[in-house]
């Protein structure tokens, strides 16, 4: 099981609540963004931010949304692919194919200074993998600017929509189009810094990501 | 000017905020998922859901995630657009393009049932152009199953980066390849549903969609 509070477990039977670790895995090493929640003043705020995961650790990372991780207390962050638009036979039964994560917990900064060049090491290379080895490391003064909280995947739940539109019995002899209209996010072609030095290549590790 | 309460003025400067309804506008009239924040039991939870703009009112689907919608009290939607990945000569200077669009309030829920009707075809057209008057329409029983949230574009803020990395003076002499991975989204082609009935085409409206 991947968590077992109230608040994972899915309230809803419609869509299949994923219970396996990997999946969690998965879709969160798939990703490029999260959606962090935090309660500021009694009220919701959420924030888009980058994130990296080591082991059953989130790191995520504080340069935007910075008011938001000033001593956060409890967060949810929540990363989601959207991968299709379910056509059906009826509005009602319109939907979305998708693979979410919530995380639940209270998260701590990270401190240590080996940790903390980790946690980026990790936010950086699940946005850019290859980077950290090909560009200048962080400075003591960069790493004191750039906050990082971690958060323990122990409270999690995965929710996953997949295939076709479930339409009502008696809709399925309509003569309208069904299915789903596939959905992904793809790379275009690099652009390079209008002021990159002539001679310098896009690296494998970048050109190979486009499609 | 979008809105000028505090949590709406953008508490870094790095980012350039966007002041411009318009912006907002198109901002959420080219998504097609939002984050839903929401106070539960003092704890904030994160939920990605489908939504639909009508003028100034953003209307907020309440099919996924329906526990987070009862009642929800004050409420902060997040829509954002992933744009592209900032490689830049450092670690640090590593970004994201995106544009974020962060809406705070109190929403009502929807009993009129005009209203109700003009909300959930938004929020279907705003996923699926052209569906609402290709299919079933939603029956009385399914009106009533189907929980909308109208939530005031009053209090937003929108956030836009853009552009090459802003790397430190002294790295633009490194040699090191820099500039900006283009992110974006886009559909596949239709996949029917398996039980199709043959001889349906694909409409135009969806099949037009597709890269």
């Amino acid at each position: 099981m991947l968590s077992t509070t109230e608040r994972t477990r899915l309230g809803r039977a419609k869509h299949k609540a994923g219970t396996d670790r990997q999946e969690l895995y998965d879709l969160l090493d798939t990703g490029m963004v999260c959606h962090l929640g935090v309660v500021v003043r009694g009220a919701p705020m959420v924030v888009p931010t980058c994130y990296g995961r080591v082991g059953d650790t989130l790191y995520v990372h504080g340069s935007t949304g910075a008011r938001s991780l000033r001593a956060p207390g409890e967060v949810c962050v929540t990363v989601t692919h959207l991968d299709g638009i379910v056509l059906a036979r009826s509005v009602f039964h319109h939907s979305v194919n998708h693979r979410s994560a919530m995380i639940y917990g209270t998260p701590r900064e990270v401190t240590d200074e080996a940790e903390h060049l980790a946690a980026l090491r990790a936010v950086t290379e699940q946005l850019a993998p290859g980077q950290w080895g090909a560009v200048r490391p962080p400075t003591a003064k960069e790493l004191a600017a750039t906050r990082v909280l971690a958060l323990s995947l122990e409270e999690a739940s995965v929710k996953v929509r997949t295939g076709p539109p479930a339409d009502d019995e008696e809709d399925y002899a309509l003569p309208t189009w069904a299915g789903v209209l596939p959905v992904r996010q793809v790379f275009g072609a690099p652009e390079p810094d209008p002021v990159l030095a002539e001679g310098i290549g896009v690296p494998a590790h970048i050109a190979g990501r486009s499609s």
